[in-house]
């Protein structure tokens, strides 16, 4: 089946479509039978909403695919305020001349991640443009935000340590080599990062980590971050100029895996403003830092979490990284462009 | 200024882009003044989603602009499961050429028409990619509903009465005769319902219409939807699978204007199959029908409000109408293409 204008009617060809990719993978959303225009669900206390649309090509690629992609963007913009994921909404735009079993594959691929992740899909639209075959995917989250935890852009403080999650890159490098049709063994790292934030944050409900208390965010971490579009760099500089702190790296602890190294190396790309789609960077006080490097570490998708600098106020807005051979230097946002598109 | 790739990128120019033009017109969304990953919001109850892409060329025209349409899209839907709406999220997906004047035209009427229908955009997203300077909005909604409101396309009941809120067509003529280049007096009805579902189902609220009560849906509102694409014979149809019930309308009494009946009839349109932007279908036992009439008419956006025919059991599923020689004629759902799209 290729996709014509006609499933874009909101006729019968628009039923068609509906019931036959994606009710199939997401069922219907409400208890009853009916698809209404609006989904009702229970819920309750703080609200943290977000949105996020998804353009990136090729639409599959090692690792991932834009509908995990899609789901874990929103899923980690949630998690990122401390906020337990609970409900997403998709809206599909489809290109004409879109293959249909393409699209069943992505639809699968989001309604896997959205169990993963412990998010369900409440509702969801579809449109068809005029195009080349292309699918664009917009995602929005609702998640619950306990009371008296307050994670923020503008709560880092000296003294502060930065952990990152894991290796550095790896997202960008698989698009990039994708594009530029160069065969390695390069993986996206596209996953939610629940289990990470829930050990971190509620650890009450962890099953692994061996923490015990019901006290939200019992290492008081200050602010969570994702490192996405424009990199760590970019992401540590607007961080650094919201809680208005210096922040200071140590080349030598960036972790990157050695085969991304290499493919930056060759290319003359920083790693330090490449994106991925499955890290954050987590700032807590430093008598805290062995204890939440462990905690993440045991997490899924947070083996290779890694202290990488410290937090002062002596340049209030500055990120700093100390080469490895004893020299600073100054980090500013991504300038211009970061093609090709990651997200 | 054009929009480039850069804009894009998620470094320097986005965020150029995003201080010009988003901020400027909608504000932080947090009371902090940093731009978070997700926005927190107090809330509690039974919350409400929805989410709708809107894709309509041109980007502008008589009675509204794709800002105005990517609001009411969102808010109406809400508003037909009988939630008040409070929440959104809006996703921009730029293409490459867009001019930058007609993006802030955009912007700037979606924030006044996000005020009008009593909404807060608390999050947003942008991406810009290859194409020819068109513009997609995705908007993703929250909404929260009072206990015991139960308004859903499955309640409709034998003994109800059908009432659309206004004329039929509006939208659909308005973008079709730009497409044509037609040049007419016609306006799309592009609307937010707020007042109208307010003062039927919140009527404690009401200022205007003398109804004073504190029990919510005082009228016993069975079902409400809005007449979007595939027009009223669409969503009849589906609403009278939905609730297994027989709908009959008076074709007589069917609301079209003379320019709008003119406009269809030359082209040899059916005003039934085409979509509006701001008119609701609305199902109520028919012994409240005169006085929901009059609440109606007394809401804004609901002037032309008229009961258009009635619900039995004798045929489930079915919906007819009775022509103005007395035949009667089975309508079913659009098949095909309702071009141009108009949402």
């Amino acid at each position: 089946m290729i996709i014509t204008m006609a499933h874009g009617s909101g006729g019968a060809s628009t039923s068609e479509l509906i019931d036959e990719i994606f009710i199939k993978e997401f069922g219907t959303p409400d208890h009853k039978k009916a698809l209404e225009d609006a989904a009702v669900v229970e819920g309750a206390g703080r609200l943290a909403m977000t949105t996020d649309s998804f353009v990136v090509t090729p639409l599959e690629y090692p690792g991932g695919d834009i509908g995990r992609l899609a789901v874990c963007g929103t899923v980690n913009d949630l998690l990122m305020r401390g906020a337990t994921p609970k409900y997403l909404t998709c809206g599909y735009i489809l290109e004409e001349g879109l293959d249909s079993e393409l699209l069943e594959r992505v639809v699968h691929s989001m309604a896997e991640t959205a169990r993963e992740a412990g998010v369900t899909i409440v509702a969801g639209d579809t449109k068809v443009t005029e195009g080349n075959g292309g699918l664009i995917i917009n995602t929005a989250g609702v998640g619950f935000v306990p009371e008296d935890v307050e994670i923020s852009s503008t709560r880092i403080m000296p003294g502060d340590a930065v952990i990152v999650s894991g290796n550095l890159g790896d997202h960008h490098a698989t698009i990039l080599s994708q594009r530029m049709n160069i065969k390695n063994g390069i993986e996206s790292d596209n996953a939610p990062l629940t289990d990470i934030v829930k050990n971190l944050i509620q650890p009450n409900d962890a099953k692994t980590t061996g923490v015990s208390t019901t006290t939200p965010n019992p290492f008081d971490v200050h602010c969570l971050r994702d490192v996405t579009r424009g990199g760590l760099a970019t992401v540590l500089k607007e961080l650094a100029e919201s809680s208005n702190v210096r922040i200071t790296l140590k080349e030598e602890d960036l972790p990157v895996s050695d085969e991304v190294k290499d493919f930056y190396g060759l290319l003359g790309l920083d790693p330090l403003y490449m994106g991925n789609e499955g890290k954050l960077v987590c700032f807590v006080p430093k008598e805290h830092a062995e204890e939440v490097l462990r905690v993440m570490r045991q997490s899924t998708y947070g083996e290779n979490a890694t202290v990488i600098g410290f937090v002062d106020n002596e340049a209030p807005g500055e990120v700093f990284v100390e080469t490895s051979i004893g020299g600073l230097r100054r980090l500013d946002v991504l300038q211009g462009e970061g093609l090709p598109r990651i997200c």
